[in-house]
């Protein structure tokens, strides 16, 4: 039976991340929303809000895999990650893995509050001076901290060899799919200050790169199901928040 | 050998999840920055900063156990529920915990944001207009939506009694003692508004005041290992960011 996927039709968002992987590997699933088996966000909503669900999602995206609901994008990754072979076997590389996906969520996090400072109860428009605020921290610190570090585990690994370099060990890992997604995404958003932090993280600029020509990852990106950039989403692209 | 856990020494913050969980298992660990073993603050950064690791943390909390070193809340939690016995023994049930600590994990981000909605780049008082606008959007929109969600978790759970209730099962895991932290940071952050809030989730309330009931729980809580909330942390009581 396919994976059922459960995310917002018009946006790449968080549920991106999970499109990914289930992209890169070639897996059977059906993004429910987008009008899958004839479903649509109605359809999603009222499964989120059936009151006989014992484990309901708190919030899109949430896959469902028979009887199992999972719902938290990398709770789903880090469900999907062995059955998809997108994660190492041992406990400790599943675990570094994982460690990595939470990190690039803190980061994808703070990238949707440079235009939603205020909180999402209120129009970017109305936190247009405060989004400008946010987002210079953001480009100038926030992004240059966390790419160092990404930049520095890619250095270091072990399994590190001259024609490529993945996030863990010496396999393409759901890890470096999201590496990939949140760099696309500020390149989207920030694409001045993007580039210029991309320049000192030379080893992450490649990852993105070749994951970009993954033939799977490739064929989708390609494809309608890539869903473009856009301003409902996470990553907005507003010039005046850009460097 | 003991778990090291290392964290910042003066603030509960996201250390005191890992704390929490370590106390109520009766755990033997220790707080490296306290100066446990004359050791210090710096004894962790030089630690975290040394170019020798091929699995640096981002930031702190992080834990050691023997050859394992394991950053990220959530992460630390994935990895110490099943060895202290606080987490079921199924995958799903597991994942399931998880799901709900990532949530709590987003509520605390978002706590935090009340008070540095331009970011960490800047003090309090040089956004405190900004914070004002965000934490009411917090207190009035998302507190009670994720309490909601919570309170709802309680009610369904299928092991509830008439005499206590757990997020998952019949027993304590991590994401009751996640709950209970997260909870008692409102009281201390938003006393008015998390009271007001809590009235609509009474499953919730009680669930924070059972375990400050556990023994463990209780006895850390009122030992001096136990660093008071204050205006460092992630839960900053600032009377005018209160409804």
């Amino acid at each position: 039976m396919p994976y059922q996927l459960h995310y917002w039709p018009t946006i790449q968002g968080r549920g991106e991340f999970v499109r990914l992987a289930l992209e890169a590997a070639g897996a059977s699933y059906v993004d429910v929303a987008r009008g899958a088996e004839g479903k649509d966000v109605d359809a999603m909503l009222q499964f989120m809000e059936s009151p006989q669900l014992t484990q309901p999602p708190f919030a899109p995206p949430f896959l469902i895999d028979g009887e199992v609901i999972v719902g938290q994008t990398a709770a789903i990754l880090l469900y999907l990650g062995p059955r998809l072979g997108l994660v190492g076997k041992s406990e400790r590389r599943r675990l570094w893995t994982h460690q990595i996906q939470l990190t690039i969520a803190d980061l994808v996090a703070e990238a949707h509050d440079t235009h939603h400072p205020l909180g999402s109860g209120a129009y970017y428009e109305d936190q247009k001076k405060e989004a400008v605020a946010r987002a210079k921290d953001f480009r100038l610190v926030r992004v240059p901290k966390f790419l160092a570090w990404f930049e520095s585990l890619l250095a270091r690994n072990p399994r590190k060899t001259r024609s490529s370099a993945h996030l863990v060990g010496g396999r393409l890992s759901y890890a470096d799919l999201s590496l990939f997604q949140l760099v696309d995404g500020l390149l989207y958003a920030f694409p001045r200050a993007t580039r210029r932090a991309l320049k000192k993280a030379p080893l992450v600029a490649a990852l993105h790169d070749s994951v970009a020509q993954h033939k799977r990852v490739a064929a989708y990106l390609a494809s309608e199901r890539r869903i473009a950039f856009n301003e409902e989403g996470i990553f907005r692209h507003y010039p005046e928040l850009d460097g």
